[in-house]
């Protein structure tokens, strides 16, 4: 008889808070041992002799085969998405139930259901309220909520998805009685409008003037506004996406008065800016996210946000929408103003790659920090821990193994999303995933999806661990 | 040939930044001469020996002959609440045109100018937009603040007062374009309307409850977003009736980065507090007006704001609602609820002194800053100055004669308004006006309002001074 | 063969950043598996059962046989503080080599490395200067520092002691040039004694005077002072015992615009207050230690300052002064002025029962983070990380069972250190250390030392790790 | 009979708050009357006809006829000194009776009322303690505050001239006693000598280094530092020559915090950058003063401040230093290390004018405010208001009739002071003053002196205004 299913032995393994060498034995899909020099009989054997070894990454935002809406087309469905996951070396993804206005949220969630069954890696549900409807919040919400879905998103913007402050407040209300945690797109919906209509009129409408239709002031406002609200009812959010100085500033300070407020920013705040905007022709087009990228100071500051723990996730916001042909961004036009653009870029299979590169390899950050950042908060802020983002007796062995020299240029094939661009092409980084394993089952090597049946399973959450007694 | 019409002479008086002793002589309704024993004739003679005389004060925010709404039934016509200024020492005031949703701006206006023919005082208008369409922004504005209404007010909150933030910003740009200032009452309306509609289903109506259906959080997330939006927009805004700590710590942070925004307080916050509100049976209600009275500690933090400059303007915030009777708070009721009761009191004849013994005589303000508080800064800020506001040459001759030693008990009857009750009944205070004038004319003297015509007149007010060019 | 020397089984085991159920593995001392029903055999066997297992404790700051100065009379020798560390569960701590004026630093570091042998856990020193000679700074402290002594503790107060502002600033460029870190006890020396002169001669000498004799402006200016030094010539500090609000304020400042500067609080400040000075008779004496006990709401503001990481580390601050006899607090005196008490009280064996008690059990804290504060982050900080203050494979086996239903009354007779009193006498907590191990070896058992042989050794320390290369 | 001796008739007057049309009757150095169109005889006619009237400039910081030290050896007498001053429009001095160490308090006073009999200008004295002995401060100086010598000035830098804490803390107490203000040079004095070490071992001598020798965080580190003692001890202090956005930060954290800490700035900081430190040769020695100069950012800041009400005072510190010459900063040397030049430039007489110029022109400030900032608030704090710093009934009658369209070049031979250069030879200003009166006597006119016999008399300056009762 064997003692393990699995042995990865020889990494050094970033567990917990450390970076240690050790041997990992795997049973049933779970780590049951680590050990120096773990002895034992093991029907498989995975050299992990100079590799790093860090917990599969959680990615807690990340739209996948979602309605198309003139602000975002999603081109990924479960499959390809999280195939791309894999590569990455992501194993688990926390991606939306989006309701349409007037429809139930519970067929919503159902549907989802049937959608995710594509799924290569583990997944569970943000639900995005867009009809905050007294039968969704008292009728649908807490059965719901007791099936694992432990969060709902809501947006304060985007016109037919963004609900405005009275329905917030009740979705906060709601997600207060049934201990569910509230995700955030915060930024100003009417001094958007109000800008875009103005440099629209002004006929600046390159995508370089994106960013000024969303200007930081209307982040920072919202930041603050949604803060106020869950504050007085005393219900913890989550910021999605903070994209510079000025909204991580009102985080912080909103921290330091004992707000029960989370904070995520995502590669492409850390790695892009308003310049890539500006490149030739339509080419700025690849770069319509919102909110948008900013400044290098913006990028400095949110290092510093990181390192002072205001903000504690990165996730990828991945949100593909291809470039070219009629759903595209372009929809075929060359001429396309940026207020036509659906916003939202592919980002995925990047986010791990581009955070060790810009991240660790910067300097910014330690190896420790970075599973932090990327895989033990997420699942400690979304009920997965410590089943994901860790590797720990008990832990699904979800691992990673990275080799930490190997130079990679990023173009969009490695990325095996549906996307027909990625905007990090022709980046450098230094280290990448050469394996990644999923219950202990290999999902992806050397930068290629394993092809096997869809393995990925439902991850019913646990109550939200950061909602006081 | 008389050199003046009259001669104020031995007071000491504060003009300008300085108090000093000396003679005032008015030609023409103007101050003409100031000096140490002026000698000439002069028609008439005031001996102002052992008074203090200090500039007319100027109430930059007062509702009065106001259209009925459940929020506020304003009981004073032009000519009780002007008699009621007069008496406390104010001699001109910015009062409302008020638009009804539905109505021309250009008609209210014409009908306030009407209505303020009664006026006992020199008077102005800031214009209530309740309905910011395009014929009102674009066709009716221009020629409005051109004939001197320099001045926009809009509500926050309020059903069917209120406008939302997108018809704010159209407001803003109006106001930009033409040169006009932007008030605001800032309050979260959604989180109001939440918070009253949770306590009123758990049964907290009396008149206590009422602080905590408008949170300082509702008022501090409003003043942060109004700053956002003109700060984005680059247009100055006043804040009316900062109410604590919370709201006066943005608009602090937002003056540290240069934007133009400038504060009011009144006295009802700087004298009452949440306390109030809990008197016995209904009494309470006599203290209800939004934002509402807070703590002691937000007491102590305005003084504190308006000694660092955050707050520059005190003025009244009458809004004279009767107590008794249908039309009033109760509606005939001693059970009412706190959010069927109409918000305001009136205030207009008690602000001077109020401000004057809990401010100057308790230490918090000398006499040259409690002028610049009430008279210099209104006036500079409406665009009435150096005509009024200031002891100079070439302004008007409004002036107060103060008796800072005279001991006086407080009561409705004194204050020569419409209204059954007054706040501040049995309040004791050191100090009070024993004559004004108006344009060198006396309209009250020893408590009393002077039996004559109406002789306010309307101002047609300057340019906005604090718009950079 | 065995394959174990040792297996503590079954216990839920605090390992990096999550708690699970797990075997632990031991051989030769150190952690060799970790697993869910570890099999192979084992010479011994603990069972864990129902017990949490956390890391040995690394205390960062322990006064332990020290020279005798007025402001302190240490009256634990290594082996008496050293056996009252195992039995509150600490096996690792730094403690100081104390150079008196005029000495050799290096014959300072010889002889406690003599005095040392005598400790039953494991210690390394801090080096404290007293005196900043060219010698010490130039010739003594490089191979100090090599040594494995990877840290200078500076005192900015007490006679004799302190340093002052030019001779910190050679000891910070000394620790830059050699990779050393920088601990201070932050205080404004002329403040105190300012203060101090002013309380004795208005004749204020009890002890509950001692706190406005340090001020907590002594303690922010120091703080401010301090970081502005180390900021303008980049050499990483660290902050000894923060007593309140204001100091924690300046370093969370200072983190924010990036300044490395680490912060420590102890027990004491975060359960005692300044009305335990004012105790009846002498009693207060027992609670004179420098900075002083500050207020609740100084202690509200610690538990805020840990939860958003501006402080890191929980230390004892051990100083154990007698409370009777001559060279005790009291001198033998029942009226002795608060000026001449010696400052300090004992703390190495309460403080991981006192921290469980008021920081997990109440809830502000939970288990993970409780060993950051009080095992990871001290070893992290001070270069013994991850060989201690974690439970990973390759790390020291000291490990510490707790059963957290015990329920316990501490007395001074459990403390088991040489002084003759506690200053938590009495108190009641919830949880309590049932067994000490120390790289394998139990030393303490059911709140009683294990005699045997001292087995404490000298770590060596590696370079300071939050030093950018 | 002649109702005045002198009127000046037809200017526009900055009077108090508000710029008004008036004329300015006199009568025995007194302005007794201020009227439209002033009847009445007069024995002299000035006609000010197109040209703004303002008070005279009341300078708070003037070094003069000052003791040689290395660190600064000044070159203007009372007399030199007081006629560049009237030649740029200000009446008033508040210069320095500088003790030396070991020298009485007393005989100091006493010597600079003999030297300040050359003054052509009114004047009063900050009492310089270099040496705070107990004789000097409870002997000596109850009657020095007495006989109007209401403030002190400390030093915390130079050495021999600068006091430490404790000292400091003596000198604060003795103020509080006393009723003085005290007024700090707040620099890091150790760590301007380290860093200036260090640059001096680096042979980095050129004077751009000066700037590196006295970063700013040596400032905002004794501002806080100053700060902290003061508000303890509850003592009004005046910060001088606060140079850049860091210690103007921490100074309004302290004023929000209610401490009675007040600021000043001067023009070099305004219109001077660590720039001119750099330009080709020695030239950079001519900018050499303490603090230096700092960056255009700072500057902003400093109008950010002075907007905020955090500075409130702008004064010259005039200290003129000799260019050429043994004496002066080059000592006959063109390769003098910056650590030997001594500091300090001439001011008193460019301070209005250049204010006036990049303040009034530029926008950043009004003439009101002007006025505040060199006349009004300089005389309020040193005891002098209202008869210096206001043009009121019963003021004095010190005024300056100011050309506000005259362009002139900035000269050394403009300034009539007896230093050989000025910083801002070649610059240009628009607005110059005409004419300087002081008491009614022409003092100016034209940029040339009026030769006449001293006419300055010394000012016994009431009680410091500013402490609480």
């Amino acid at each position: 008889m064997s003692d393990y299913d699995l042995l990865v032995s020889g990494g050094r393994v970033v567990t917990g808070n450390a970076v240690v060498l050790c041997d990992i034995g795997i049973r049933d899909g779970v780590i049951v041992a680590l050990g120096a020099g773990l002895e034992g009989n093991a029907k498989r054997h995975i050299d992990a002799t100079g590799m790093i070894v860090t917990p599969g990454g959680v990615d807690g935002h990340a739209h996948i085969d979602q309605p198309d809406h003139p602000s975002s087309i999603v081109c990924d469905s479960f499959e390809t998405a999280t195939r791309s996951a894999a590569v990455g070396g992501t194993t688990t993804v926390v991606s939306f139930a989006w309701q349409l206005p007037g429809h139930s949220l519970k067929d919503t969630v159902a549907d989802y259901h049937e959608k995710a069954k594509a799924s290569k890696i583990d997944y569970a549900f943000h639900m995005t309220i867009t009809d905050a409807t007294d039968t969704v919040l008292e009728d649908e919400l807490p059965a719901l909520v007791d099936a694992g879905n432990r969060s709902i998103k809501v947006f304060m913007t985007y016109d037919g998805i963004g609900i405005d402050d009275q329905q917030i407040l009740k979705v906060l209300e709601a997600a207060r009685r049934n201990g569910a945690l509230v995700c955030v797109h915060a930024e100003h919906h009417g001094l958007i409008a109000h800008m875009t209509e103005k440099l629209v009129r002004a006929g600046k409408t390159e995508p370089k003037y994106f960013p000024d239709s969303k200007p930081i002031a209307a982040e920072r406002e919202a930041v603050n506004r949604i803060i106020a609200l869950a504050e007085t009812l005393d219900v913890p959010i989550e910021i999605f996406h903070v994209s510079g100085k000025e909204p991580a500033d009102e985080i912080a300070r909103a921290k330091a008065r004992g707000v029960k407020v989370f904070a995520e920013t995502c590669p492409q705040y850390l790695v892009l800016t308003r310049d890539d905007l500006d490149r030739p022709g339509i080419e700025g087009a690849k770069f319509i996210f919102g909110p948008p990228a900013r400044t290098k100071d913006d990028q400095q500051a949110l290092w510093q946000a990181i390192a002072s723990g205001t903000i504690t996730l990165i996730s990828s916001d991945h949100s593909p929408n291809l470039f070219w042909g009629e759903t595209g961004k372009t929809q075929g036009r060359d001429d396309i103003g940026f207020h036509e653009i659906p916003n939202g870029i592919p980002g995925i299979a990047a986010r791990l790659p581009l955070l060790h590169h810009h991240g660790v390899n910067a300097g910014h950050i330690d190896l420790v920090k970075f599973c932090e950042l990327v895989c033990a908060e997420p699942a400690r802020m979304f009920g997965l821990y410590p089943r994901k983002g860790v590797i720990a007796i008990g832990s699904d062995a979800d691992l990673v193994l990275w080799d930490r020299k190997k130079e990679v240029t990023l173009t969009n094939e490695m990325m095996h999303h549906a996307c027909d661009y990625t905007p990090y092409e022709g980046m450098k980084v230094r280290g990448f995933p050469t394996m990644t394993l999923l219950r202990g089952d290999v999902i992806a090597e050397n930068g290629e999806p394993v092809q096997r049946d869809p393995s990925g399973i439902y991850l019913a959450r646990d109550a939200y661990d950061y909602i006081a007694p």
